[in-house]
């Protein structure tokens, strides 16, 4: 035991182990980075770790590879926390490499551990090669979380409660539900993301539809997950809550606005992620974490007792970590191939062949990358010679069509979406004009400066251009990529973030316009991350194109 | 990237980067450790650590020393779960000495990261000397809290939402609270620890007047904590949720029945515990796990809408790692100097000298590291020579008094307790006989067992036995230790944990009978871990009793 005599800086630690021979210079070191982490002494800090390319450190949100990228880390990172030293174990390999494994008590409680190993350079320097932190677990991760409970809400068809001799029923039995924070919870305030509103919010009295359409199938909800700021963002960078981690990539944004139940679900926290998408908010993040994600057809699962951004864009949907539960979800709200129709929904599903088109100026915006894997996706798909001779059902090669002016399609989506927002928001924005992040709050100042000209046109324009692409899709499938890249680094710069969001919203708004389902399958790989395959099918297709999308995904072999 | 290479079995692992001249063998070692972690192989699991006492392995729980603890730990553990190798990087120290550094991708989600010392054995096999481990984390510890939020409950005192101009006000203002689950909390059911009472249980309507005045105070009630069942245990081992890990002795029960406060309290997920404390349940968490504990005065703290245990005896009180938020949380709910009454209490406070007393007959049931702590701790706070010649007002060492008989004390304190907590939940357990662990359940059949006849001789008993009590204390402050011993492993067996129980519910059940405050002050320490300081005072000198407490471990450098 040495308490506390590193960031005294008193006296040196005692080793609490030793094999080997102490080598000198070594507990001198290691006292040395415990007193710089108190004095948070960055330029100390980095020099402790070797320089180069080769130096490693890990903690919970990941493993950072060489110097540069651990000496960005320590630069966005607030100050230690006070702790002493109770435990301090030595193994020395050579003379010059030292592998230390300590135990210390955070002065805020808890114990972390940090296995370091130290090598001595031809300086004779001790530095640090590698090392692995564990800071006390914090209660839960807020980024991700607003409430959980154990669950929070029990599944009423089949309670696993200790002492209840009845197994769960319903065909979501055992699964865990991340409900968004736009849905509501009976018994708890929606919070859409900003923490003055949830403080004003009342408590529901009733659970929204999707949410008990969920509960009633089986499912246990676990708890309410973040969204971005009133859902307005498909980036996931909260700025009262923070960015979810991105359970795919460590580094990176998440993807939002149905952020949190993306992350919950990538990170295994919960099985089901409940969200909505205006435009993008389930396809982003789903493509970024390597999810599969469902937006429904504009209006199949009813939105009562939900948070809109804008009505007529809004859809609910799910992410899932695989192709059968994303089925089994949506087949649960939307009702079953017999026709089966739950509350939650209104129209029946409809069937769709899987004839596949594909736009190539949609995909002509993106990162050079992702255009890359989506070719080689479809060349893997519908190898040459399969189309014209012994393709099965899915085999045929995708027809290119023209949907038209595709920045046309997102403007007209732009400005009605935000109109709307502005319309849902306005009133409460006005009267708290310091709640939001200044990059949402842009979009909601842009829908109050949109004219009621302005909008009734594009009203008009949509209805023209959804003719148009019921026509040219005619009842095909269309597939692009669900995001324009792969996730970005959360050290993007806001212009950075508007880029990507720019060129992805160019695909996600064709869904928007046309009212369509979509599909985000976690079948491509860039060097950044996953990106989502997208299959955009007919209105009321949904259930359907969630089997076409699991057999693309099966004959690609993921 | 080896994607399931090693749990395939198929093809070597492919290191991510290498320094150095990669040895033979070693990457079959590693490669064969994830085998034998898929295939749940004990006997090649516990092969690959290095015998003897100098291996290492730490994980969220602890770090564990030598290869027995470590073996130990194989064998309590359950299937690692399927998880494929996604990084690999190799660090060669010397031809007998290699770091690994390695990510992982467990099929359930999220990324986890371990590193590795590995050894080679003069017999040319390569063991592991030393493993840090980070699995994926868990949405948080269902073993500690039942519902955690972002607060769960906003304090209406001050806001510090965002978007609110005005900073937090009250006293508590800034501080978090872990709730016993046996406390109303508005919106929330009461489920007492024990998961089918959960299910069937209403849903409160207002928080519980100890609750509502730490709100009131300013704190924000961070979440639901968990509770031994019905509170009728002092161990904190939950059937059905677990057993919350101990802050302070990795591997050791938390103590119980405030279980889950303790131990959000002592990891830092909260600052706050608010527990209930029938005949030990505040003061054994608190001896267990190095916290302040106060058991308030039997009646002082208004009880509506608690879930009762045996009310004759039940109390309320808190858990904090420091005397002086302890001072506040007790009189933000009791009551100031000034008198103040706020709505949570009734009996106004009064004020006590420090004089003490000790009853060697207490101290001799105790295990006899505690027994020598307790010595010294007196012997430190009260030299020889101090009381006489030159003492300050705290300086006059302790009077021996004679209590009377601890063990006929206890056997009065037991019938009725039991008498009344079969009273309070019979029906229900009736009702439910699988619902509790049985342990508990035997306890609760003890007082189904208990005649009126019986349970009317012992409550005339004891109230002659509190007037001897009081008579015997004469407003003196008792001087004892917390619990028995320090907590107990999480192997013990259950005659083990009796064993302990019914040694600390001896020293505990003075405060039940006589219906004082007790204090656990965090200041004794023996080789199994921390040891509280009990001070027993007057009815109504509760505040009074944490500023002693508070002073007397000052003058222990604590």
């Amino acid at each position: 035991m040495s308490d506390a005599a590193a960031s005294e800086g008193t006296e040196p630690t005692v080793p609490t182990s030793v094999v080997g021979d102490l080598p000198d210079g070594l507990i001198e070191a290691f006292d040395a980075y415990e007193a710089a982490l108190a004095a948070n002494d960055q330029e100390a800090l980095a020099a402790a770790f070797e320089e180069g390319p080769d130096s490693l450190r890990a903690d919970a949100a990941g493993l950072l590879v060489g110097h540069e990228a651990i000496t960005a880390f320590r630069g966005r990172r607030s100050q230690a926390p006070v702790r002493t030293i109770v435990e301090c174990h030595v193994r020395v390999l050579s003379p010059t490499a030292v592998v230390v494994v300590s135990v210390n008590a955070p002065a805020a409680g808890g114990r972390g551990i940090l296995t370091q190993l130290w090598n001595r350079g031809a300086d004779g320097v001790w530095r640090i090669g590698a090392a692995q932190v564990q800071a006390p677990a914090p209660v839960f991760d807020t980024r991700i979380w607003r409430v959980v409970g154990a669950p929070l809400v029990l599944s009423p068809a089949g309670s696993t409660a200790a002492g209840s001799t009845a197994g769960g029923a319903g065909e979501l039995a055992g699964e865990t539900v991340a409900v968004k924070d736009l849905f509501a919870v009976a018994g708890f305030a929606v919070g859409g993301g900003v923490p003055a509103y949830l403080a004003e919010a009342p408590v529901a009295e009733f659970h929204s539809p999707a949410v008990q359409a969920l509960l009633d199938a089986g499912a246990d909800l676990l708890g309410i997950a973040q969204t971005d700021e009133f859902a307005f963002s498909i980036a996931g960078r909260n700025s009262a809550y923070g960015t979810p981690p991105n359970g795919a990539v460590p580094g990176a944004i998440s993807g939002g606005s149905s952020s949190g139940p993306a992350s919950a679900v990538a990170l295994g926290h919960a099985t089901i992620g409940l969200g909505t998408d205006t435009g993008g908010s389930i396809r982003v993040p789903a493509s970024y974490q390597g999810l599969w994600g469902l937006r429904t057809t504009h209006g199949i699962v009813r939105r009562t007792d939900l948070l809109p951004l804008a009505p007529t864009f809004d859809t609910v949907g799910w992410l899932t970590r695989d192709a059968g539960l994303l089925a089994r979800a949506a087949a649960a709200t939307l009702g079953g191939a017999a026709g089966h129709s739950p509350s939650a929904t209104r129209p029946a599903q409809r069937d769709v062949d899987p004839v596949f088109v594909v736009d190539p100026r949609l995909v002509a915006s993106v990162a050079p990358d992702v255009r890359e894997a989506f070719a080689s996706t479809l060349a893997e798909l519908f190898p040459a010679d399969a189309g014209s001779v012994d393709s099965g059902p899915d085999g045929a090669a995708p027809a290119d069509v023209a949907l038209g002016d595709i920045a046309h399609l997102f403007e007209l989506f732009r400005i009605v979406q935000a109109a709307e927002a502005w319309r849902t928001h306005g009133d409460w924005i006005s009267a708290h004009p310091t709640a939001l992040a200044p990059d949402v709050m842009a979009r909601f100042r842009f829908g109050a400066s949109v004219t009621p000209t302005q909008e009734g046109d594009a009203r008009a324009e949509i209805a023209v251009q959804r003719e148009h692409l019921d026509r040219v899709l005619d009842d095909r499938i269309l597939l692009l990529p669900s995001a324009s890249s792969a996730a970005p680094p959360l050290t993007a710069t806001a212009a950075e973030i508007d880029v990507v969001r720019s060129g992805t919203l160019g695909l996600t708004s064709v869904a928007g316009i046309g009212g369509y389902p979509a599909v985000s399958a976690p079948v491509m790989q860039v060097p950044g991350g996953p990106v989502g395959l997208c299959l955009v099918g007919p209105r009321g297709s949904d259930l359907a194109l969630v089997e076409i999308a699991a057999s693309l995904a099966a004959r690609l072999g993921r």
